[in-house]
């Protein structure tokens, strides 16, 4: 039970309370939905926060790199996809899994990645489950619902001794870049009529499609139905950010991860306060950019030490590589007296998933006291 | 000695023969200026990098966070300059190092950090020396050359048993902002002058000042004189990066560090291929967005597997976390036929210093061959 005024900044808080509320409110909708939900264990990479997310354990988790996949089998999720088409060196530490009885699925969106796959199941001696991914109209990756190719490639992977088809799966990621939430609930339509779609096409052809997967926070939060699909995926909202709450995920007060961050310089001649907290801390993402006006929040929004008072009119403007530069919006003064020299605020970021991914450990908060340390992993090499 | 092509990726290429080419070519830049070099070792964040920089071991270090001043300290290097202004809940972590003999000056540029850092010294029974920081353009932090202040702090320090002024330090970050090299050369006079102009005063005032340091790598890069000046710091030097490429201060060809990645997707209805190497592996510093045009290279330029050939007009153009999105500048069409799915490239990275800290170790490379892997430090919190 240390006090916060105890951590050495910048130290990454995680607000207990906050994350409960928003798995809770997630896992409602999945019901309310009708579907079971996924979590997304890329933004907290984490077996702590992992065991506060029921659907979880209850049904399975996403991952995003072989790291994740070793870590969170040895901690006991045994139900893993794997979201990301499969590189060909990943295969022996994915094989290695599946003998364990780990049940990863894997991503392929390629006549290339099955062919891999299928070699290296052989290799391997093991039996790999492979789910299709599907373009809901990101252009990232899958293939079109209609694409024929679609259909072929499921049937060699059910045709294979050595594969199994696991169903498909699409990421609507381009619902973050929608404006409004009448234009994310249309997203999140167009990405259930893709796998759907897709679906339908599949099983016309005689395939059995066991996963229909959807999912990004933004449209899990804001779909309306989700008939036909199977089950939801979303990482983010665990946390939130202040990209989320400046689309329309959540509230501010919804944001369960914070930086912890000490005043160690005032340039009064030029406006400007600085934090011991910069680009690596915060990390560069610059996501609400984009957003413009008083909704771009720089490297990030000000809280007060507390984290109960928005800082109004603050943006972390720029970063250095460990310093942090505070100005006021456009127009305004910034109010030194706010920000005496040694005292601390908390920075909201704009993206949780890349601010988290410079610590090793969440320093877990409620109230003014941190209850306890949750380390997190990082980095893609072998455990 | 693993084949390149046996490691895994997203993977961390350190090019060693470059890497020593950049660090003679700086030593003797420091030589033929009549300085001593103090490199930043925030870059690299390790001991068999800095074991390779012939003015570390014969000068001393520059860092950026305690836990870099004390993993250094503990592999021998114990001449230090901790170049971020101290917060107050760091200096007991500082002080345990100098008890054990381990010379590191602390930087300031307010009476607060000065009131600070004499308490501590008293509680914790240590003397500390000090640098005071000049601001000599930036504005990001410091003291004006001919600020009144920066006399009275420098005499509190001198005049306390406790304390010691060590001198004074100036950093031009704002040459990474210069069109062009005699704009660099003028903000390298610039920043010149700011320390000599208040190592003149503090002379003037009674006061011996030690130490006069300027640095940057773009200045350190193309200064023509330091007359007055001490020591130069500069950091991202050793290895370079795409921004300090396109900014003049070195040539592609001298970049030592890169991203190896694998291509595993194609989108050829948009011309994108798919990497495994995306904003946690590349960062999102967006650095030479800045410079605009064909200088803008988005998240990195591509080369081959070899790192011998560019792949022109390619960029990253997108980020996320774990893909980046190959495409080509606009006007020209991405040629899919040298990316073939499987194959490997290596990005460059826009900023090294950001890049580097989301990996463990460099695999450090000698032609086609990995010849060694070196640990590197990342995250704030005690060893």
């Amino acid at each position: 039970m240390t006090p916060l005024a105890e951590l050495e900044t910048p130290a990454l808080l995680l607000d207990r309370r906050r994350l409960l509320r928003n798995a809770e409110r997630m896992e409602a909708r999945a019901r309310a939905l009708g579907v079971a939900l996924r979590p997304h264990l890329k933004t907290c990479k984490s077996a702590d926060v992992a065991r506060l997310l029921p659907a979880a354990g209850a049904y399975g988790i996403t991952v995003s790199t072989t790291r994740e996949a070793e870590y969170f089998a040895a901690q006991g999720w045994r139900d893993q996809l794997y979201a990301v088409a499969a590189a060909p060196h990943r295969l022996p530490r994915l094989a290695a899994l599946a003998r364990d009885g780990v049940r990863v699925r894997l991503a392929a969106d390629s006549a290339e990645a099955v062919r891999w796959i299928g070699d290296a199941a052989q290799r391997e001696g093991v039996v790999f489950e492979v789910m299709l991914e599907v373009d809901s109209g990101e252009h990232r990756s899958g293939l079109l619902p209609r694409d024929p190719v679609l259909v072929a490639l499921a049937r060699r992977l059910a045709d294979r001794r050595d594969t199994r088809f696991a169903g498909v799966y699409t990421h609507a990621g381009h619902s973050y870049g929608a404006g409004g939430i009448a234009a994310i609930r249309a997203i999140a339509e167009d990405e259930r009529r893709a796998v759907v779609d897709a679906r339908e096409r599949l099983e016309a052809a005689g395939l059995t499609v066991p996963i229909v997967s959807v999912g990004s926070t933004p449209t899990a939060t804001h779909a309306t139905a989700l008939a036909g699909v199977t089950e939801l995926r979303a990482g983010v909202y665990v946390f939130m950010d202040a990209f989320q709450a400046a689309i329309g995920s959540c509230t501010l007060d919804d944001v369960a991860t914070t930086v912890l961050a000490t005043v160690i310089g005032h340039q009064r001649a030029h406006g400007r306060a600085l934090i011991d907290a910069g680009g690596l801390a915060l990390s560069k993402d610059r996501s609400t950019r984009s957003l413009g006006g008083t909704r771009d929040c720089g490297y990030g929004l000000v809280l007060d030490e507390a984290g109960s008072t928005l800082l109004e009119g603050l943006v972390v403007a720029e970063v250095y590589q460990e310093h942090g530069v505070l100005e006021s919006r456009p127009g305004a003064s910034l109010d030194f007296a706010r920000l005496p020299l040694g005292s601390r605020v908390r920075i909201v970021p704009n993206h949780s998933c890349m601010t988290c991914s410079a610590f090793d450990a969440y320093q877990v908060v409620d109230g003014d006291r941190c209850v306890a340390v949750w380390p997190r992993i990082h980095e893609w090499s072998r455990t």
